[in-house]
């Protein structure tokens, strides 16, 4: 759902769709790459570059703002927080331990049977303590500037914004789907992950493909113009479609996630993947920005391509830590 | 270090003084008394309303700025996470366990024996909920508001402000130095608390005091026109007495912070008092705001009273996890 009718590129819809369909194959590619080959590290890349990228891009659409500064405060932490959890994660996973987990067994039950309902803590201390660093740096930043009325507090806003939107909503969240504890490496994060993004972006193409053929009802126009509530519907079907195509390929691998849970993370992902897209819209108005970039024609830039994965990803994490991996 | 000069009273500064003398002795006979009960749900309450309070505060001097529905968000989900977290830590601690902390003891060394050097986990699984929880929602009110230029992405960045200000840095963190693993109860973790206080306020008063004697060169004249450089060394130098003062008090308590960890500590919380102090003065200037509240005579607001707590809480916990508890 981005912006179509906004590019001023004067070309039709049939070409922008032509464009969209091969930014979206080749980016399949990539991806798919990284899924067979089931490597942590090529999973960790993918995840440090989209997250570098987009990150860097919503430091770019800031400019112009005041406080210049305190975004790439909260940009630079961001990024590095995502690196070291990630660094973690895999030197973790090859070493054959369950990445950033610690699994609480109840009355000596086995580790395997313990997968799909265990009780376990995770630590967020490198993302509290980058939180905090951001706070702290961007406000001694503004010790040099002086007082410039309303913009030295939204100059420490905007640290926050970069330091969250990007590198925690879709960087750490990305990751840990990823690492999900298993006793199989990361095959079941890595289903899971697959999971989430095919529904978010069959959500994408569902309120695409159905908003053209038959939407009248608009459903946002102050947001987005194009989108309608015929496309609202298409989507959440569409995303239905490809959480249970992939939970059924997923076989043995997603076996502990019971079909009930397939079906509300479904509607959970298709509601938030919209919701994000909405976001990067109020984001990108807001900031008078058309494109968040020009990466692959079609798409746009690198945040277009992941806007309602950083809404999708901490969603169906604590989706899975509060419903399914606790209760099981 | 409240802006005196600008109080528009008219009161003369011994005035000024008295009053202000007299309301911290108030502030300091409330923290004695939950002191000395040493009743988790008494520190738990001291801390609960002076961050309902603070936010609140916080959340009023933004009033008349666009987003008003968004930092309402970010501070209501504040203080429910300040209230889960607290609530949790007490209930963790009437069972006599080590509040919130896992301790992994190597080689089955005695727990008695691993409280200065334990590695541990602890998760701030609440606090990125709420974050994530106050990202979206604010995200969302916006769909109902439509753009209002750089406003739509400041009422996301005020969210953002209002959560993470006061509930997180002085809320999250006081409540994790009270509830510091401990054999002896909440003793160490007051104590460390108390140690803080003290040398945070102290650092204002050395300034004050200082400053008013013998203050000949100015600081930070764009923020904070009354800070002197010879102010700054006071502070400074009552940090120290202020912290190796409650640290010989503590006795055998604090026996587990070695003297070079007390001086670094008295030097950083001075440090960052006088940061968290400038910070509100940007946060009050910025907003138009003279005195974040009128809460007590010769004090001002809850804010000014806890401002160079929130930038010293999250310092203090972070050096204890990382030089003390973990490597001690």
């Amino acid at each position: 759902m981005a912006e179509k009718n906004l590019a001023p590129t004067g070309k039709t819809k049939a070409q922008v769709f032509r464009e969209r369909l091969l930014s979206t194959l080749i980016l399949w590619v990539i991806v798919s790459g990284v899924f067979v080959s089931m490597n942590p590290w090529a999973f960790f890349g993918l995840v440090l570059f989209l997250t570098g990228a987009g990150a860097l891009e919503f430091r770019a659409m800031l400019a112009g703002q005041p406080g210049n500064g305190c975004r790439t405060i909260g940009t630079g932490i961001g990024i590095l927080v995502v690196s070291f959890v990630g660094f973690h994660f895999c030197q973790l996973e090859s070493m054959g331990l369950p990445a950033g987990l610690e699994i609480l067994e109840k009355d000596g039950s086995s580790f395997e049977r313990s997968v799909s309902h265990h009780s376990y803590w995770m630590g967020y201390d490198a993302e509290i303590f980058g939180l905090c660093l951001t706070v702290l740096a961007a406000f001694c930043w503004r010790f040099r500037v002086g007082i410039i009325g309303r913009e030295s507090v939204n100059a420490v806003g905007d640290a926050l914004m970069a330091y969250v939107y990007v590198p925690i909503l879709f960087g750490i969240f990305t990751l840990r789907l990823i690492f999900l504890p298993s006793v199989e490496g990361i095959a079941s994060g890595a289903w899971i992950l697959l999971l989430m993004i095919a529904a978010a972006k069959f959500t994408d193409m569902g309120a695409y493909i159905t908003g053209s053929l038959i939407g009248k009802h608009k459903m946002a126009p102050k947001l987005s113009p194009a989108k309608t509530w015929e496309g609202f519907g298409g989507a959440l079907i569409f995303a239905q479609i490809a959480a249970w195509s992939v939970w059924l390929l997923a076989g043995e691998t997603l076996a502990w996630l019971a079909p009930l849970h397939v079906g509300i993370l479904a509607l959970l992902i298709g509601l938030v993947a919209i919701a994000g897209d909405l976001a990067e819209s109020i984001v990108k108005r807001s900031l008078g920005v058309k494109d968040s970039g020009n990466w692959m024609p079609g798409i746009g830039g690198i945040l277009d391509l992941i806007d309602s994965l950083a809404f999708a990803a901490p969603v169906t994490y604590f989706y899975l830590q509060f419903f399914v991996l606790n209760h099981g």
